[in-house]
């Protein structure tokens, strides 16, 4: 792995270098992660001519988060220097690493904006007052975008993880149990199945609360009638994915709820459809919001209808109305329209997709469980 | 509750007109909760002279997170304003913040800059160029530090539950299981005793792995003549405990076990003992730290002996021997040293006291599990 790890430092040391910035820091965990195969708690990445370094708040194994695990250990190419740190400022990763920026005769640093905080900026400033910040922006994130296809493989394991996961929950007796008891058996299960653990908290809602993107597990227990819909996903080896399905409890689903479930299953079918490389994020995004507007569920839709998984559960690019930028293959994404009717409840259904060409067969869906308007 | 939002945020309204700013725009989470009872995701707090308004960057319940459960719900005294916000950074709530705050008169904002990104400030600044921003600090969590009896209602009644969660563990068969099913066990147990959560990843080591700090639980299984350490916490209302026990596995403990089990035991004892209000924090550090230092024990100890607990699992104060400041009646903290000898395992001791005068009857221990050491 440790050539994957260097080579992704080599292009973002090209992109700086084309920025005009030799030298970079890296703080935001996912990216450490991303460029050095772990991110111990604080830990950043000097990217310099020839020279990669970590810099760590302590031990490795000494932080609150504690001692990370064998298969996340820093890539063993890269220099790891650790400060004796203490709780209150002094000893920063941030600050120390552009003290060896300069002792190393940088003159300027392409630093995450985005992620230092104005207080550690100032810091940085204040010890090297000479050296020229710049914006690194973006620039890790949009490496991220694109996986290789042993990211997707973790991708690929985690969904199966959680669609097994997912399988035996609806094989049990659900009535009469609370979402928060749900939620936490899908995390174990999880966890059974191989994963780290959960990718993000799992959702599950029932009767009035199904359908809402992200509802946090309540004592609300599944009744009769109800419908049910559960969002999990698996955390394998640091990669997240995704899946939704909605359920309806009983013997049949009233026409409501037929007709509803119809209409977000289609407009999540023609986002799945939408997504090939070259095209545009916002017309993803159109093409499954548009079958919920045309049956006049356009009132209160979440802002995006799907978004990148990787490193994070919720990165680049997102698929929602205004985003600019087009689809590549090898991009992983969540396919996720929902409708929520206040007091009712509603539907969710969401997957994680890898975009694909055509001539491999289109995009690769990763949670294969049914679709079907299942009756439990 | 209401009463109690309101007069936090006048107490830090007091404050930020004592250093000459009268509008402060908080966007810490925690602190954003601490002030207004509840923080969706992504909003923040302007206060002015007499105006209290929280921005959202969204529905309250279409962010990732989903709807907030009730109790989370913001003070019902503050008005509340949705931004139509998109995910690409236009309709930032802080952004909008400040631009209100200069609608309605404000020469200078107040922001956190130890939580606010250089991007973010940025942003600000070409908004409303004319604003003066300046630096709120660490003012709101010096405002947290001290706990009203409510607050400290709901840290014991988190470790009422971690301690049902733990007594439950020990009367389970242990030898055969994997860390990674205890900690997730423990984490349903605290759940079905009324923990909205746990208050963070549940550590369970065994073997060599005992006694580590914030140590991530492993596919390892517990073997007979481990030494087994569990630290764990329940979120009850936002507010976060942590206590943490240390066990031998099998009929007797080794000499070693008992010796080292001896040494922590004191040192704790020696910190919990040493919390009375006045009492410097670096001296309730030296207090256990010294005790672990006169056995031979102090190399590779934890930068701190223990801290803070509160909305956030690690907050002020630090226990650390360069912690500077006096404990005050009313602070929850951890006692928490340890000692990991690297290959063998070790033991680590955690309670969460408050800080109560001695006419009180001293410290009080939340966290009332035995800590006499049980051979299971």
């Amino acid at each position: 792995m440790s050539e994957v790890y260097a080579a992704r430092r080599e292009r973002l040391r090209e992109r700086c270098a084309a920025g005009g910035s030799a030298t970079a820091l890296v703080s935001r965990p996912a990216n450490v992660r991303y460029l050095a195969g772990a991110a111990p708690r604080g830990a950043v990445l000097l990217l310099g001519k020839g020279t990669d370094l970590m810099l760590c708040a302590g031990p490795l194994d000494a932080g609150p988060l504690g001692a990370p695990p064998d298969d996340e250990r820093p890539d063993e190419a890269l220099r790891i220097q650790t400060l004796p740190g203490a709780g209150d400022g002094r000893g920063d990763p941030a600050v120390a690493a552009a003290d060896l920026a300069v002792a190393h005769g940088a003159e300027s640093l392409a630093v995450e904006e985005h992620h230092l905080t104005v207080a550690r900026h100032r810091a940085i400033r204040s010890v090297t007052p000479r050296l020229r910040l710049t914006d690194l922006g973006g620039a890790v994130e949009q490496l991220r975008v694109v996986k290789d296809e042993e990211e997707i493989s973790c991708l690929r394991i985690g969904a199966e993880i959680a669609d097994q996961a997912l399988s035996e929950l609806l094989e049990s007796i659900l009535v009469g149990r609370t979402e928060r008891h749900l939620a936490l058996e899908l995390e174990r299960r999880l966890v059974d199945h191989g994963a780290d653990g959960p990718a993000f908290a799992t959702s599950v809602g029932t009767g009035p609360n199904s359908g809402r993107r992200g509802h946090r597990a309540t004592d609300r227990r599944v009744e009769e009638g109800d419908f049910l819909s559960v969002c999990l996903g698996a955390n394998y080896r640091g990669y997240r994915c995704e899946i939704g399905r909605t359920f309806v409890i009983g013997t049949s689903p009233a026409d409501w709820q037929i007709e509803l479930y119809d209409v977000v299953f289609a407009a999540q079918r023609a986002g799945r459809e939408a997504l090939t490389p070259g095209a545009e994020y916002r017309d993803v995004d159109r093409a499954a919001r548009h079958v919920l507007d045309s049956a006049g569920y356009g009132h209160g839709l979440s802002p995006l209808t799907g978004h990148g998984v990787g490193l994070e559960i919720d990165e680049d690019p997102q698929l929602a109305p205004a985003a600019m930028g087009k689809l590549d293959a090898c991009v992983p994404v969540t396919v996720e329209p929902g409708v929520h009717l206040p007091g009712r409840g509603g539907v969710r259904i969401d997957d994680t997709l890898v975009v694909r060409p055509e001539a491999d067969g289109g995009p690769e869906l990763l949670t294969i469980t049914t679709k079907e308007l299942l009756a439990l």
